[in-house]
């Protein structure tokens, strides 16, 4: 028994994710939706406790794998304590970043492959996939540009490499929207602030109303 | 570059893991290789977290797919840091429990399916499935009666429900050997430890000559 409606919310570094959250709730709100807005491992101890074994800075012989498997049961378990259970009150669940944060940086940039990320997801996921996606996509340039003071400054080498992994976040992304194309909407979140949250207003108000 | 040999040991419970690891490893060392017996978490630090994590006694909202994503994962960073560089190294590994029991534990008994728990677990494991693996098979009244001294008093409703459990894992383990009938080398436990380690040693024997 489903009747609420989960929206995730996805973009690299800086594409202005926070912002977008809070333009989805305004709007949900005003269509009359009672709404919760989330992100992993959002306050569910289980959830906690494995971010807290990935984040653990002792832990330099962690595998990409291991890391991948983690990520997962972590969300796993958010989604059925928290998510679920909002889904099933008939709530609107909005999400900061989901399963394809992991079909990006772990499956494409960081090299593990798509598929094979997919698989480990589906299952922790089942039939839990988001209704909506919005992707915020922005240029490496820009999104770090947004998020630190310094950019500016003469760039050097770790820079250019802080660059290229983003760079291969978005094509991540891209790949996301390709096999996705009705789930996930692409947003150019190098506009204004004021046109990417009127954006947003319009595809989940159009999106809301549509599935009436 | 993978050099050594890697046996894996499964069976339900008072199968006799224990006793058929020492019938391999004395065979194994009878013929001239350098071995090594292990079992998750192995003493691999993340591992141990991960494994920490699963038994917290506290964790007791822990969906069944997280808990089957945290062995996964645990499984893993216990391969990468300890099984294939022994393996890499040249030598036999025996390892109590792998694989095959996520398949027949979480994946049949536990109901999460076989083929779900097995795409999770190839994502874990990658190439590196075992070359042989000893399925000692027994049943749930003789397993449980070896290693419980009371089994003989009078069997209650929770004794009846764990020997249903028992026979599901049975069923899993079967299971697994329909799948993988040149990997899988099935051994009636319920003959007497002498033949039980007789049969062993001819199958490690017999598998290990034939390689080179």
């Amino acid at each position: 028994m489903k009747t609420g409606y989960f929206i995730t919310v996805e973009g690299g570094e800086g594409a202005g994710k926070t912002s977008a959250i809070e333009a989805i709730v305004s709007t949900v709100e005003e269509l009359g939706y009672e709404t919760i807005s989330t992100r992993e491992p959002g306050g569910i101890p289980i959830a906690e406790q494995i971010r807290a074994v990935v984040l653990d800075t002792k832990n330099t012989a962690m595998d990409k794998r291991t890391e991948a498997l983690l990520y997962a049961a972590a969300r796993r378990q958010h989604l059925t304590e928290k998510v679920i259970p909002a889904l099933q009150s008939g709530k609107v669940v909005v999400c900061d970043r989901f399963i394809d944060s992991s079909l990006a940086y772990q499956g494409h940039a960081r090299g593990l492959g798509v598929d094979e990320v997919l698989a480990v997801n589906r299952f922790a996921i089942g039939d839990w996939m988001p209704d909506l996606t919005l992707f915020l996509d922005v240029s490496p340039e820009v999104g770090l540009g947004r998020i630190r003071a310094d950019w500016s400054r003469e760039v050097n080498r770790l820079d250019l490499e802080e660059m290229r992994f983003h760079e291969l976040v978005r094509e991540g992304y891209r790949e996301v929207l390709r096999r996705y194309p009705e789930r996930v909407r692409r947003i150019d979140a190098e506009q204004t602030p004021d046109k990417v949250a009127e954006q947003i207003r319009q595809i989940v108000n159009q999106t809301l109303r549509n599935r009436v």
